[in-house]
């Protein structure tokens, strides 16, 4: 029998490159804080985690891993046990995930040592490769002082039907999602009935960033209903979103709202949003997101996954999450046409079809390419910022730029 | 890495020895019915399951067990639509029971095959050992034309003190739970107020299998208040429960009107029960367990364990699980103390203090002993009997017992 026991963790905060993307609350600064996450049994085996790379998680990753030494990779409970105790006074939502990043890791160390696939250990594959969707932001062309990338400047439907364009053709992907929250709301459902025209068979969606108003969702539901599959956070909280709800079957969707388990009840008692778009980064690993699958199964939610900017270790992991659900009712979100960096051996992941194939191998099946960690690390620590701030970005293009939530 | 692939399950009914217990439904009968479940992978280890032994059960695992040939016994997944394939018209009901059967053993197979024991599968252990409750019964001397047993009649309030005091003597129970909907309520708040004279610092617990009308539990609450630390299945179904738990501080616990997933929003919504008395025979295994502790956790639910009649296989799986769930928040129950045969080598596993250690080895840390599995088998073959009948074998007692729920 192999020795499972975690002899060391080590954490190495990244930053990638990352396009001048808008959103409610600004626009992505030139690079994406990230952090690698690598727990080492006694054997030497090495499973590998991603997470934020802000400065709450990598302190919070500071203080709690090395408590994590001598533990079992299996021992779930004793993580969350010592997570706490190393973080008596973190919130919740700091502590998920904190403990959520080792986590990872542990399921990859486990199966790396034990010869299973973390697909197998979670439960046993349902799907051969994971749908994703076509993740659309309007976006500036360039960051600010900079010269243009490849994508250019999307801010009129026809610049977005022509990014809609290059991420299908590319990528193959079935549906769309609009970020939204930027412009005027009548410009982004434009924008969407330009994609509806250019992609009949697509299922659409939106995603406001709960940045506007309850009345102006109202007035705008008559154009949504048939044009969208869900319509993510339209504006703030639980309950302005029960009020849009209530006035709708077209189904809402958060990865706002209900971000982690004591959301749940409230969210059911006042149905606010019948999707939920699971995260393993913030729910606390891939337990608590299997645990909320099954919890969107019992009370009927759909269930979708969200995504922020990250590499291919979380893709990975998201992959063998989502082919482990057998209740994945809508197709995931990712970012990863817009990344041009990456940190696993052998390059970004393949998307075919509009689909992640399961990767090969134990664990996660997917190995960190080193002189890229190094390189990565390299640009955070020349970088200025150790906190993601989009609103301070916007500004170096939009001057007088607002952020309003909700907004419009 | 050894193949985890199931190559053969077999199944053995097995029927063995039950004292003449009373409850709300009428009087065990001499032999419960149970099966035992053996999974053997293709490299020959062997994961043990224990469960009901009904028609019902026994055919359904008849139907499904030989489609799970080829499965992974990680692959939990796999084994749910293989139950659901081959038991296309069974209630979700007995589809739980057939299916939680085999994925116990399931469990216990891969814990064997990778040295593991199932409390760390299951996510790791945060008890030494396991409390369970002294669990009272009204009884007979004896069965039907049988000399009495050891434990003798049971029916006064002197009577339930006695059995009491040889039970907390043997095993050092710390709580009592006493089956009721057996006699006049008030003659069961009598035997409930002999036993907190005798115990004062006992918890104490009434279980009157949903036998009381509610006007009935709303007249005896102020006697049960201060008295039971919680009041189990009062009454029949959410509804009816839900009325007085609005009447009531003293929780509601339940083992009959939320004993599958489905049931679960249903109850939150009206907040019937606020304890739930799990049973992985019942809500499809240990991970289905599992999804349930972790829910009553978000939810605030109080959590506990219910028991049938069962022998060692199924004590070890309700350890395991116990072991390795947080919130347990009150000590579980178990008809061990009841129990003159056993099927796993070395007899009975040993309460002490009140409480079962976690077996230790691999899997469930337990074995068959298979001179006594072929004599229980026996005892099966030679039966009458295929279905669980309590009230033909009240009125072998009580000619003129009627069956009623509610009762009283």
């Amino acid at each position: 029998m192999t020795d499972l026991r975690i002899a060391d963790i080590r954490v190495t905060p990244i930053a990638f490159y990352d396009p001048p993307l808008l959103n409610n609350a600004g626009c992505h600064q030139p690079f994406a804080l990230r952090s690698v996450i690598e727990v080492e049994t006694e054997d030497g085996v090495i499973g590998l985690g991603e997470s934020y790379g802000t400065e709450d998680v990598l302190a919070g990753l500071a203080a709690m891993a090395p408590s994590c030494r001598g533990l079992a990779v299996t021992d779930l409970n004793g993580l969350w046990a010592r997570t706490a105790t190393a973080l008596p006074e973190a919130p919740t939502r700091l502590r998920l995930r904190v403990g959520g990043a080792v986590e990872v890791a542990m399921w990859d160390a486990l199966g790396k040592a034990t010869g299973q696939r973390v697909v197998d250990l979670l439960g046993g594959q349902v799907r051969a490769s994971v749908p994703f969707s076509a993740y659309l932001f309007y976006k500036f062309a360039g960051h600010a002082n900079e010269a243009p990338d490849d994508w250019g400047e999307v801010l009129s439907p026809e610049q977005l039907v022509e990014e809609a364009r290059s991420m299908v053709d590319a990528y193959g992907f079935k549906a769309i999602k609009l970020k939204a929250g930027v412009l005027e709301p009548l410009a982004e459902i434009a924008g969407l009935e330009a994609l509806r025209d250019a992609f009949p068979d697509a299922p659409l969606r939106i995603d406001p960033n709960g940045g506007w108003h309850v009345h102006t969702v109202l007035d705008l539901l008559p154009r949504l209903e048939g044009l969208v599959e869900y319509l993510e956070d339209p504006t703030k909280g639980i309950d302005g979103n029960a009020v849009i709800q209530a006035a709708t079957d077209v189904p809402l969707a958060t990865n706002m709202y209900v971000v982690e388990p004591s959301h749940l009840p409230p969210n059911m008692k006042h149905d606010a949003f019948r999707v939920i778009l699971s995260d393993h980064h913030y729910w606390g690993g891939l337990k608590a997101s299997r645990d909320l699958a099954e919890i969107c199964r019992i009370w009927g939610l759909g269930l979708s996954m969200h995504s922020n900017s990250h590499l291919g270790i979380s893709l990975a992991a998201m992959t063998h999450l989502a082919a482990a659900t057998p209740n994945l009712t809508y197709d995931c979100d990712t970012h990863q046409p817009w990344q041009t960096d990456e940190v696993i051996e052998g390059g970004k992941l393949p998307i075919v079809n509009g689909a992640v194939a399961v990767p090969d191998g134990p664990g996660l099946g997917v190995t960190l390419d080193r002189a890229e960690l190094k390189r990565l690390n390299g640009n955070f620590e020349a970088l200025e910022y150790r906190t993601r701030d989009d609103a301070t970005e916007m500004r170096k293009h939009w001057p007088d730029w607002q952020y309003g939530r909700p907004k419009f």
